[in-house]
């Protein structure tokens, strides 16, 4: 650090450990500036790979690592394990829920996002979102006691209704979810079951809107509809649910029994966006000026799937290479600040969009670039492992896959989270 | 199976898919019998490595297999995910925690041990035991977080007592979790925090007897302390641990401010054993015939660390390779049953005993065999990952290892459950 002396080194509070906050973070390595990285978390998750340790593929750990061995080498700065309950953004502080408030020069906000349910919180405990590790256990818990209730089940509905598996939302997480679940279903529970034949388990797709992967030019969404059906995914579009509940769902009036029922159909914006006094979207995401700092809040800034940006009359999406692009860009501007400098404003760059959707198939729109099937699916797991934090990380999650792949397998196939509950 | 026809094939239910039941079960393989193996958790658990779990240097799914993919290919198995909370000696059934009844010609009960505190209760609340993944997995959080806790405490004394641990109980995982845990502190955490130096943590490895791993000769007991002292673990031995809560715990009169205390001093036999009519020794354990029937009744048999039996004057010990013995033994006694043939009184085969203290450290006793330091640690690693269940698990824990080596690093430093805790 190379301070002034005599003139205290300005702080730098970053709340969230995430793409957009650790980018920012390391983004500000060799500034003159003090930084505070608070997470609720001890760890920096690799999202974009979290459905994996959902339906067991990859161990927890193999997709995250702590923030603090990350940063072990950045001297300035400070990780703090503790979750905001308040913000003042008058007097730039943050309280922590243990009491410390902690004040700073320059606040940024990367809280990301969480799942929402449209107004039917109840639906939370029926079916789960998949945001955090410990969702991913609960899930992987869900889908593999599933298969157990099922073969120890009494009765011909109750086992159909422990066999039908519905994924609601159509984006890439309920295209990767629903994949990989018909997948293990079809390959890798083969010959393990006595009195069911996890074969027979129905995977549903319930998409709202006309078609999945609406983020995608439309010849890939129908590229991917056309290699879930193959991989026995049963894709309905068009059609909201109507209700979930512990039983199933309702669909077009029409009861389903289904005891399995995962979300990936809503995002909401990190509840911490509430506490600044700042204009929100219809997520809660923070609308924010140019250089994404808040309005009327120059010191305080917003980055990542928190912050609602509009470019070229479209959203920039909340996906991680945009989280990136928005925590360095933040750090540009403290910097530019610093030095009394003008800040350009923010422009994301878009570099593509990719999306897998189960054994060796995917899709990938990089520009002009559309690619579907295997191809698009190394590609795919190129660019994933190639961005997966931490080297020894990277060895672990390909041979993990290499013998997935090879033997249909997935290693995780663990319930962990107490013993078989008593239903 | 080569089925007489006409006459119904023996029913064998075995409870319990740890070494015992799993050995047993396997060694009928080809056996006139069908067999079901009910387990309250999906997956054998390679117990030896459980410490690596909770010191955060493996993934759960690491040292763990889904009971069905091991038996994948026996033909005359049903794996059973349930909760045995009954048993009917007289008429060879047992009950599930879901009602269902399992009634069969040979009972083997193989549910294994779980800790004692021995008249104290209370202190399983603050001192965690460790026998399951999830005990594991609770461990790591703990001593992940106490370091967490160090780093923001507001007062010297707060800070001292978060890095105060405790590790009661001077057998092998005792001394494997006091060794491992020395280690974090010294090296792996170095340079992660800013307000605390790990290195300062002070591990006691507390041990009521006169000496550490006294089921060793005592030269071994002697060498193992000193590679502790080496590992900078406080090595108290000969005074029982008198009270133990929230704040720390009391020794001989004086009480220690330590947040984190871990239990690994006393096993009781598994509460199933009490379900049977049949003598029990101290801890609990059904003591069984020669054959490792249950007295009085023949068609039931217990087998591992639920089992007393006395060889030569000496209890067998409640280690892998005596479970494994003795899960084979029942497996011919029930097959000399089915062909009335005698059967052998079981034997114990000693091939010797060996823990490890921390990095490349470790005791070995084999027969006249007695080594101690970097060579007894590679031979524990060789045969601790050759008897690793499954070809996939031994490369990734033998990579794992490697770099946990090579790096000084642990790659599940990953606090799961929840966000941190509001305390």
């Amino acid at each position: 650090m190379d301070k002034t002396p005599g003139q205290p080194t300005p702080h730098v509070v970053i709340v969230g450990g995430g793409f957009a906050g650790l980018w920012a973070t390391r983004a500000l390595a060799r500034d003159p500036v003090r930084i505070t990285l608070v997470d609720r978390r001890n760890h920096h998750l690799f999202q974009p790979l979290l459905y994996q340790v959902a339906t067991a593929g990859l161990s927890a750990p193999d997709i995250a690592a702590p923030l603090r061995h990350i940063l072990r080498g950045q001297r300035n700065v400070e990780v703090r394990l503790g979750e905001v309950v308040g913000i003042d953004a008058g007097a730039k502080s943050v309280t922590l829920a243990d009491g410390d408030i902690l004040t700073c020069d320059y606040l940024v906000l990367a809280s990301g996002a969480t799942h929402a349910y449209f107004g039917h919180a109840d639906w939370a405990a029926h079916a789960p979102g998949l945001k955090t590790l410990d969702d991913a256990l609960a899930i992987r818990r869900r889908l593999l006691l599933a298969f157990e209730r099922a073969e120890a089940a009494q009765s011909a509905e109750e086992r159909t209704a422990w066999l039908n598996f519905a994924v609601v939302g159509g984006g890439p997480t309920g295209v990767e979810l629903a994949g990989t679940l018909a997948e293990i279903a079809r390959h890798t529970l083969r010959n393990e079951f006595r009195h069911i034949d996890p074969a027979e388990a129905k995977v549903r797709l319930l998409e709202a809107g006309p078609r999945v992967l609406s983020s995608f030019p439309e010849s890939l969404s129908a590229k991917a509809r056309a290699q879930l059906d193959r991989l026995g995914v049963d894709v309905v579009t068009g059609l909201p649910v109507e209700a979930i509940d512990a039983d199933g769902y309702i669909l077009s009036g029409q009861r389903v029994s289904a005891r399995t029922v995962l979300w990936a159909a809503g995002v909401a914006a990190s509840p911490l966006g509430a506490l600044l006094d700042a204009p929100r979207d219809r997520a809660g995401r923070v609308q924010v000026d140019a250089d994404l700092s808040v309005p009327n809040h120059p010191g305080i800034f917003v980055a990542g799937d928190l912050a609602s940006v509009q470019q070229d009359g479209k959203p920039v999406p909340g996906i991680a290479p945009a989280a990136k692009q928005m925590g360095a860009h933040v750090a540009r501007v403290i910097r530019a600040r610093l030095r009394n400098e003008a800040a350009p404003p923010f422009r994301y760059r878009d570099f593509g969009n990719l999306a897998t959707i189960g054994r060796m198939a995917a899709v990938v729109h990089f520009g002009r670039l559309r690619l579907s099937g295997l191809l698009a699916w190394w590609f795919w797991l190129f660019i994933h492992i190639f961005f997966l934090i931490g080297f020894r990380n990277r060895v672990i999650v390909l041979i993990n896959w290499a013998w997935a792949y090879w033997s249909y397998q997935r290693h995780a196939r663990i319930i962990l989270g107490g013993n078989a509950p008593r239903e």
